[in-house]
């Protein structure tokens, strides 16, 4: 890779440059390792004794940094989003050299753009947009649709029929089609499956991490919409709508027929039931549980922290009797008030409504 | 798909059929999107209204709804399940054509009516059951048993020695018999392997979800009975037992060596601690931790629902001093009997016997 | 395999022996189902019935119990950590002869101890340890480094760059080194890829579980130490350091750049979130979650545990109204205190306090 300057830089990306404009820089590094030809960011003012001991060649930081910085620096209201963009210059993905590994078992026509693994399996019918990239051991059913500019890593597999946008992200071991969790029940106990006809459908600008799986819909289709970022180890569940935008941490579960708005962000961890309406904008903690839909914009919480084990022995005993716990202080409030005279506070009653 | 007609589908899954016994069916479809030549179902009343709007063909639904139906109509009394089958008769799975791939690499003798896909490995001493089909990438250890019409999607791998019945549909990223997580500790802290000796062993009309992992057994085998349908990334330990016709949603774990009785349901994301016996037709609720055996059937919970933040954090505080707060509540009826003269009610007891 | 007899064992394991020093011994078993060419083990005075009735031709028990055992016993101050050596010897590697499989993509050099699978792929200035072995299917990325005598089961995907010690044994499914989960956000709520150019960094010793997904880093590395044994489905994020020699059971998740210290245990489902300090030697409960770093050695808990549905509903509506119930408490103690001239217990202020 090729340096860049500090000038070159800021002509590209804005921001205003204090320092030696002439400076190159050759990759991006944290405050505590960068050298004098790296570039760093400070976004958060609390690493501020960081940034006063960095040796790094030029730091992107806020205004209100700038005067502190040691080395040459990029003012930007967005420091972490302007670091983004260069490291992303420094960074550019390496793309295999296009053609189809003479291994490969391809049934439908590719662009001569496009490079195809080791081992990729490609059924008929399918289109492989312009200049993607398929690693090896990827295996595409037949009829699926796949954007210019994707990149899917190794051992990716996409069912027959699924359709993704451009400049998809695909890591290895994701799982896009599979069959939903969709069975009748007979008197006896068994289960007859319910074929799954659906599909699923992703937008442009949509990254899934590894071991990432995505369900195809029962009748409908499960559908990501644009720019959502989904981390590893995610479980989509089928006929799910994921909103425009929307980034879910690693080991999510979202149960069938749920749907979330645009613009959330889920913590690991969380689980999302089946049904559910999560409006636009919401965050939900890591290890959170949705039950309810939330119809309103804002954070939800639900997860337990941990305690020292003997503490938690003591304290999480009573979880089970959380509900004589209660009865015994309606009782106490009762004795008290004939004693007293005074009525019970209001705490109480809303207690009782909600 | 040819179409069938309505006296076809009556005249072979029973029901009582109301309306035109003419009509061409193609396809089901939800009761929004169903057209003319398309059958839906009702199975709960409250979609009533849906049932009022719908323009399919025909609708499967009990009894009590019939009177309202727009269309023409399949009396049953389990309308999901008789969906179930006439969805089944419609969607025939779409079998590949059978014979060996030219790059796989079969080491086991296959039978006629097999398809394997590009790319797989059969080790030696397997045996593969009559019109089965493994897909592409697929890896199958040596003296593996797969039964007869089996299904292997992508990129399955199967572990040395496994057994699995027939009529298996197992879906990609699927891992059976890898080894079981058994160490011995040193002094020093470091772990010493236990050789995971035993074997998983699959009955018939199984499913198993995409990135599903079921661990081979430690000295004896880990057991799967028939009928079970397993979700997607669930994970199943060593030594495990699931009876037949249990159910387990998306990313349940099952720590070694539990035992779930027969048709019992797990909902996602719940955990069940090793060596805990779950009796037959136990339900377990999303989300939920099971730390004891349960010896009934039943359901059960534990699961902790979110709310919005600022109210979690007040409440959730609490936790930490559950202890404390029965013990100032023992107090103050302490203190209030020795006021009063009346004593505290049952539930103080009832609360320090459990 | 060949037996080995109790006297052959004893000379190379230590030990003292009672009883018939020429038995072979061909396999390991459980007390209940070993026959008498097969040796078992007591570790847990509990299950010393099963010690009267087994028919094993040998067990390894601790000193306590040789009295009560009806067969030749080996005694031993860690039976269980004997028991797994004896294991380890009567069950070596069934190790594939070494070669590259004619379907492999192979781009360096490799020794020629090595086994390479069918349809592996290995790109470009990858270094592969002598006697080690690639599943079918593997795919190992370009300047890869792995161990001698590592054992990589099918269908591993590897990334670029990522280096790997001696001894390892990684499992189907495994993802090491795709890119973590790092966006930084625009204002009009799209995300912008932080590119991901750490590494991931894995020391001796190490086994990784089928279908765990360890992240490469952002800037540093994702660094796994010596001695670390990972279950199926756990997810490491990035940056993340797992110290020497800890345990974690299946389905944890570990976010990006939380350190967890050596001898560490984690068990199944634990959740510990990013940025955290854990120190050395502490045990994390099953299904727990960890919020904040820990200092100090112990175990931590937080885990919620089941009840019955109807007892669940009861008690866990309450949740809710902690906070409430604090404060009424605080209210009763107020109005008695007032009434009675007695102040308050210490255990509010406790409360208080922390």
């Amino acid at each position: 890779m090729a340096a860049v300057r500090l000038d070159e830089i800021v002509a590209r990306l804005g921001g205003r440059l204090i320092g030696d404009a002439g400076r190159s820089i050759r990759q991006v590094a944290t405050l505590e390792r960068a050298g004098p030809d790296e570039i760093s960011f400070l976004a958060n003012p609390k690493y501020q004794e960081k940034l006063l001991a960095t040796r790094a060649g030029a730091v992107i930081l806020p205004e209100s940094s700038a005067s502190a910085c040691p080395a040459a620096c990029i003012v930007s209201d967005e420091p972490y989003l302007y670091f983004a963009r260069v490291a992303q210059w420094l960074n550019p993905v390496n793309a295999p050299a296009a053609g189809i590994h003479p291994t490969a078992s391809v049934e439908s026509p590719i662009p001569d753009s496009v490079s195809i693994g080791a081992g990729v399996r490609i059924g008929p019918g399918a289109r492989i947009g312009a200049r993607s990239r398929i690693g090896p051991g990827c295996v595409i059913g037949s009829g699926v649709s796949l954007g210019d500019d994707s990149l899917l890593h190794a051992n990716v597999t996409i069912y027959d029929g699924c359709h993704i946008g451009v400049r998809a992200i695909i890591h290895s071991g994701v799982v896009i089609g599979a069959d939903g969790f969709g069975f009748a029940r007979e008197q006896r106990g068994s289960w007859v499956k319910i074929p799954q006809i659906g599909s699923v459908v992703i937008g442009d600008d949509v990254e899934i991490g590894a071991n990432t799986t995505i369900d195809r819909g029962a009748l409908d289709d499960t559908v990501i919409e644009d720019g959502v970022k989904l981390d590893n180890q995610i479980q989509v569940g089928h006929n799910v709508r994921i909103g425009a935008h929307s980034a879910l941490a690693g080991c999510v579960g979202i149960a069938g027929s749920a749907r979330l708005g645009s613009r959330c962000t889920v913590g690991g961890g969380a689980v999302i039931l089946g049904h559910l309406n999560i409006a636009d904008d919401v965050n939900i903690s890591a290890a959170t549980l949705v039950t309810k839909s939330i119809p309103k914009a804002g954070t939800y919480s639900g997860a337990v922290p941990a305690q020292d084990h003997a503490a938690w022995l003591k304290n999480f005993a009573h979880l089970r009797h959380l509900d004589s716990m209660a009865d015994r202080i309606r009782t106490l409030e009762a004795q008290l008030a004939r004693l007293t005279g005074i009525q019970p506070t209001s705490s109480h009653n809303a207690e009782k409504e909600s």
